[in-house]
């Protein structure tokens, strides 16, 4: 928008036109439609063609672009975390591990968050739901690996510290407290999580934690 | 068991006559109907008639007992938590946190304890599950708060650190990986989530972690 008129009917036609921007819609369009229907009635009520409908596309575009019902879920999944789960880039590791916690309560508290949550976690053991949440956390913790990277490279934790299990201790006692306890995740709460475990990490890998840090 | 043969009918009569016995018996069928119900359906589907058709009780005797549905669910959550999650008493604080993290890891594979989790955590928001939730685990983090408060008394840990949040920390990374991620838990695991937390609870109140302990 540039604030010029437009004075012919091309220019819109050209903007809906161009592949880019109308792929983008439908791709939004149908990931709405899937997280719509996996908040309202959980995994195993969730059609391809019921999505379809919802999303106003044919399921062979679905299918040709997300190929099955699990990639279309991971994918769901993914484009409402990294819409509400952003990976900071504070310059402080604890400033950056403290906005993902803070985040992710936010989004363990919105409706759809939560309802998103609950169907992942109250569903029943079965091999395609083990895929997609193995998928959908893989993907989620290599995006906010490069947190603790980039800590490593300051000094601010020790080379070989683990990616993933610095993230995952923060974000387990916000999931547990949401989804388990229902516990308040207040900010005090957070901090004193982020400081504990941020605390224990810095010591590794010095396993007699009561005889002083290292460095 | 003496092996002395018994040789009178009274005495398996006198014990079944016992009333604590009796009550005992009647208790640990209506909890463990209970728990079989919620198990198969979740709470939503469990009534108290049914329990008391399943444990072959009056109704009346439920209610006698447990007041309500409400309490009777804490109950038996209550009772399977306390059966399969015991409070340790090894004389060091990182074994204790140790065993307890195991424990709760075993309970969240077995078929019930599963079922169980994903019961309660599966749920939508109620009144009625959040009144269940915080009495359960209020319940349970009391019990194992004595592994911390000894471990304060043996100068493990500083005076003043919450009972509850040690405990929580650990349990939230197995609960997370058990119910959410669906990733192994494994010793390995939980000797490195207990050591991390525990190094960063020996730390605090310091919170400048990145310049050396106060031990």
């Amino acid at each position: 928008m540039t604030g010029v008129p437009t004075t012919s009917a091309d220019d819109a036609s050209t903007t809906r036109k161009r592949p880019g921007g109308r792929s983008a819609r439908v791709g939004a369009a149908v990931l709405d439609a899937t997280l719509e229907i996996l908040s309202e009635g959980g995994l195993s009520s969730l059609t391809v063609d019921e999505v379809a409908e919802r999303a106003d596309v044919h399921k062979t575009t679905i299918y040709r672009r997300w190929r099955s019902r699990e990639g279309l879920v991971v994918a769901a999944l993914e484009s409402q975390s990294t819409d509400n789960v952003p990976v900071p880039d504070t310059g402080s590791l604890r400033d950056d591990v403290a906005a993902i916690a803070r985040s992710v309560a936010a989004n363990l508290s919105s409706p759809l968050g939560r309802a998103l949550a609950q169907t992942i976690v109250g569903h029943g053991d079965d091999p395609e739901i083990d895929r997609i949440t193995e998928e959908f956390w893989t993907s989620r913790f290599d995006r906010t690996a490069v947190v603790v990277e980039r800590a490593i490279e300051r000094d601010e934790l020790p080379e070989g510290t683990d990616p993933r299990l610095v993230i995952e201790a923060v974000v387990a006692v916000v999931w547990f407290r949401s989804i388990a306890t229902r516990a308040p995740v207040d900010d005090a709460l957070v901090d004193t999580v982020v400081d504990v475990v941020l605390g224990g990490f810095s010591r590794r890998p010095e396993p007699s934690w009561g005889s002083g840090g290292q460095h």
